[in-house]
């Protein structure tokens, strides 16, 4: 009676900190990362296949056209997008999933997986994000206002995700994400086969 | 910026342990218990104010006529009642409420209360909560079969719960309820103070 996975979308400011927490979820608890593809630049130390695939833009549009993707985006003037095969295996196995994506991304998962968790992670304050932000020291201050006007855009929005978690203490911070997602499988409507398992004892003793 | 306490209702057949699991986390996460009032005997090793107010059954009805009372209901010839004004008191300080009531009474509940959080305790195996039941050893065979009698009615409601948590291993049994109403406190429904200073504060950097 193994349930189906659960599907989790953490999303949030550029300098929340959403990587750090994912990681650190998927090392301490075992979830199942997500991997995005994207035509974004390759920062130093990322791997193909790990952060990102890395595709180019030919590629990208041709998964688009085979319906290949859960959603997909433009963001600052890359493609960031989900392959769709990977997240309905895992789920079907029972393996809770993690994706990294931003508000439209995460509003199309919603319209296709009604039952996924929606997570803003959100940093203590807004001067806090700008300290990180530039403290990350590999943008320029264009691109660092790039990231905070679209901040600007994304913060109107954060009511339409289910929970909201701030990321001030790292550790505690993902003790929170991991217990939103531990809670959700305890609800009812996830647990239906049990209640049916319970009812026709019931009528047995 | 103070969060309104969670209310939360903890159901369940008779025999699933409903006691003790709401003890372990008053003591242990210092929840607020709404003291039930009732018109049942007192057992052994029961206080007045404690388990429960042991009223009389003139004394009842006038808490009743006076909508003194959140619910009530009669089980097994006796009335078993919420006294209202003290789990307004704790909402609104900002104390978090455990009500143990049963199913009639968790519906009262939501009506009036619609945040409250309704939890079913479930028996591993209803061959275990009928050995559960006989162990106890305080009952007849005849107010056992009662008790069976009423899960089977009860059995039927288990999906009107938003949570089914199953009672087998006492502690991991407190972790998950007490799991489910700290991640209660995430959604962002309970947040909404929070995303508007974070809105406020995104104009101004």
């Amino acid at each position: 009676m193994e349930q189906k996975g659960i599907l989790t979308v953490i999303s949030g400011f550029s300098g929340a900190g959403k990587g750090t927490v994912v990681k650190k979820l998927v090392e301490e608890y075992k979830y199942s990362l997500s991997v995005s593809a994207t035509t974004r630049q390759k920062r130093e130390g990322e791997e193909h296949g790990r952060e990102y695939f890395f595709l180019t833009k030919a590629e990208f549009e041709s998964m688009i056209e085979q319906y290949g993707l859960i959603e997909w985006a433009e963001y600052v003037g890359n493609y960031y997008g989900t392959p769709k095969s990977y997240v309905e295996d895992c789920l079907a196995e029972g393996k809770d999933v993690i994706l990294e994506i931003e508000l439209q991304g995460a509003m199309k998962v919603r319209s296709q997986f009604p039952d996924a968790l929606l997570l803003f992670l959100a940093p203590p304050s807004i001067a806090e994000l700008k300290k990180r932000l530039i403290g990350r020291g590999t943008e320029t201050m264009k691109v660092v206002e790039e990231r905070m006007q679209r901040a600007r855009e994304e913060g109107r929005y954060m009511e339409q995700y289910d929970y909201l978690v701030v990321n001030d203490d790292l550790g505690a911070c993902v003790e929170q994400v991991h217990g939103v997602i531990q809670a959700a499988k305890l609800r009812t409507a996830r647990n239906l086969e049990l209640i049916s398992r319970l009812q026709e004892e019931l009528i047995q003793y």
